[in-house]
């Protein structure tokens, strides 16, 4: 058995730096916790003038890549580095060298996962990512591990904390649009360019991640429903606080006999939903399983320390893995063939928010449009508007999203449809 | 290394059932992820003739716990038979035999959990206790692995699946608190004697686990706060609501330099902190710290599937121990001496609700009391009551237990104090 396991670590920004602290403050618990000495032996750095001022040792400090991937002596790859060609590469040179690697990366494995997972596999290698998705939250391990027993039907997230703020502050500050992203800018939460965030992108590079555990499956980024902030228009959140709603960004995902859906959008969710609740910058996610039931973590979705315990406990498990000798071991409970639902298959309840001309039947009209499509209404409420126009606001029983389109679609010329969102959370899934 | 790993299973309840029912579903799984055959050789039944429906194989039945702790091939015990005196002794008995053993006896971990997990590493042995708090979420695990490397300054549970109902329906649907109790015992979330639940004791023991776990320290049951939800009066819960609270039967835990502070106890809890809207037999624990910030675990309590999959997850962490060699090498962190705080040393605001003369110069008298005491108050509200008297609310800004309970003596003669609160989450700990 080894009595030793050395850790190349690729990368030392916010993450990088954060995994160095807890593994030299933590070497003691890491040695009675696995029998061996675990540490870092080198780390690939982009400027060596820059990142000298780190405290960890200089002569551990390389620029070139295959200095570490081509080390004998390093058993664990550790890819912090970002970015996504690069990134891939890296992680497959330290595959088909055999050895174990965890990654943080989000955007390389929404879009490789899947290849470099069957890599890891026929390598034997481990390839762990806990923190790709919700930071600190353990969701990877919840739902490999905890959750590994029970059959998921559904989960919904809240996985983008730039978008979760922005909405916080909308809601309770009843900040615009643009003063909430500003301040989410200032805050550090959202990127210079924030649209990977406000378009839902990053969310739905989440969702691709756990559906694709959840459900045993390969899913992809195209199979996912994505809309973003943009959507929103002035008065929603308003709208959603009259009828008992709270607007979020969700990344929903279930899974029923006639296959998968996945979808990232501006949802319209019950206030009664636990999930409703989750504020400002913090992630959760929602799981229901058929044998546990309801279950949810909820914590932060980045930063430095909560993301580098994420990366800790999964160089643990590689550890473990290595002195059992057992890496790449995973049980696949058989890659499911899951088709993506159609839109003739995805179940919701809808809210459609309309302008109309107020004149005589405008509303009878309406109904017919609904009635036609089969597409059973369970409120309607119209508010005065300006200039001789009414809002309709109409909320429908579960439909098909192609009944909903298919409304929609055919609301022009009587209606000008001002907004519409998917209604979440009003009863478990 | 070890190519077969036997359990001797104590008890066939619902747990039990539960916890043989996923070893045999899962058989390919334990394999795979351990590399070894891990199965239940012998069980324990109270009655032979009750327990031959069980699916299980009939010969691996036996009525003398003796039978399995002398049985040189069981690796490890599964404690799921329930009580106090006999579950300890079996408990002690395998330890002493060099047995790995997972409980899932809060009682008996409350009780004597510092004692037993003493044992434990002087045999160098296993002792796991996942599904004792909180049946199906993860949170011993958290605790000791996940947060590992994080100072945890204080915690908030909602770890009662009973009173969290009874609440959930007085508040939800005004019924009343006898109605509520008789459809939880009705639904099978209260006991025939529910007394251990309505109380607070069966909180209390659990925050015992937890914050013992959390200080690493030897918290016991006397240094808990307990009351229970015969303080709760006519007209609290409206009264909450009124305010923006929730009442909640809170589990708390806080740590600081002058020492700790553990309570079970009905709290106002505001309506914007995420654990007011954990509801119905729900369970969820709040933790605050210093690296990971707020977490939050929420899922079932109890049931027989949820515990079972804690357990079973306890099993895989003793067979990984077992084929590592490293059973019993926990990391104490160095058992911290706290102090267990003193009433002058526990802050927090204070809802005091009070019945007195509608008289001239009255709030004058009582306001007079509260700044005698020092305790500076945020809002006092009066509302008429019947014959004469009036309906006082006074919230307090943080003040301490001391000056809380010295202002409510001291009321003595002025009003009557209808019922008095603890007010909890609006602001992080």
């Amino acid at each position: 058995m080894k009595n030793e396991i050395s850790i190349g670590l690729l990368g030392l920004g916010t993450v990088g730096r954060g995994v160095a602290t807890i593994i030299k403050q933590h070497q003691q618990d890491l040695y009675h916790k696995l029998g061996v000495q675990v540490s870092i032996k080198k780390v690939l750095i982009r400027d060596r003038y820059k990142d000298r001022l780190s405290s960890l040792d200089q002569n551990m400090f390389t620029t070139d890549v295959q200095d570490i991937l081509k080390d004998p002596t390093i058993d664990i790859i550790v890819e912090v580095m970002g970015g996504i060609k690069e990134a891939k590469q890296a992680i497959e040179s330290a595959l088909l060298a055999g050895k174990q690697v965890i990654t943080a990366n989000k955007d390389v494995m929404a879009e490789y996962g899947h290849e470099l997972l069957r890599l890891a596999d026929a390598e034997r290698c481990d390839l762990f990512y806990e923190a790709s998705v919700a930071g600190g939250i353990p969701i990877i391990r919840t739902l490999e591990d905890g959750l590994a027993s029970d059959r998921i039907s559904s989960m919904m997230g809240i996985v983008n904390g730039t978008t979760n703020f922005i909405l916080t502050k909308m809601k309770q500050e009843k900040m615009s649009y643009e003063h909430a992203l500003a301040e989410a800018t200032e805050l550090g939460y959202a990127e210079a360019d924030p649209s990977a965030d406000v378009d839902g992108l990053d969310a739905a590079r989440k969702m691709v991640i756990l559906s694709s555990l959840a459900f045993s499956t390969e899913v992809h980024l195209d199979d996912v429903l994505v809309r973003g902030m943009k959507e929103i228009r002035d008065g929603d959140l308003e709208i959603a606080a009259e009828f008992g709603y709270t607007m979020k960004m969700v990344g929903s995902s279930k899974k029923n006999e006639d296959g998968i859906e996945v979808a990232v959008e501006p949802v319209f969710l019950s206030n009664s939903h636990l999930l409703a609740s989750v504020n400002n910058e913090l992630n959760a996610v929602y799981i229901y399983g058929d044998a546990v039931g309801e279950t949810m973590l909820y914590g932060p979705g980045a930063g430095s320390l909560p993301t580098a315990t994420s990366v800790v406990s999964d160089i643990i498990a590689a550890c473990r893995n290595l002195l059992l000798e057992v890496n790449g071991k995973r049980v696949h409970a058989a890659q499911h063939e899951s088709e993506i639902k159609t839109d003739k298959h995805c179940y919701a309840k809808y809210l459609h928010r309309l302008l109309v001309k107020d004149e005589v039947g405008v509303l009878s009209k309406l109904t017919s449009i609904y009635s036609h499509h089969n597409a059973s209404l369970r409120s309607v409420k119209q508010n005065p508007a300006a200039n001789g126009k009414a809002e309709i606001i109409l909320l429908t029983h579960k439909i098909s999203r192609k009944q909903h389109l298919d409304v929609i679609q055919d609301l022009e010329g009587t209606a000008s449809v001002i907004s519409h969102y998917r209604i979440e959370g009003e009863e478990t899934a």
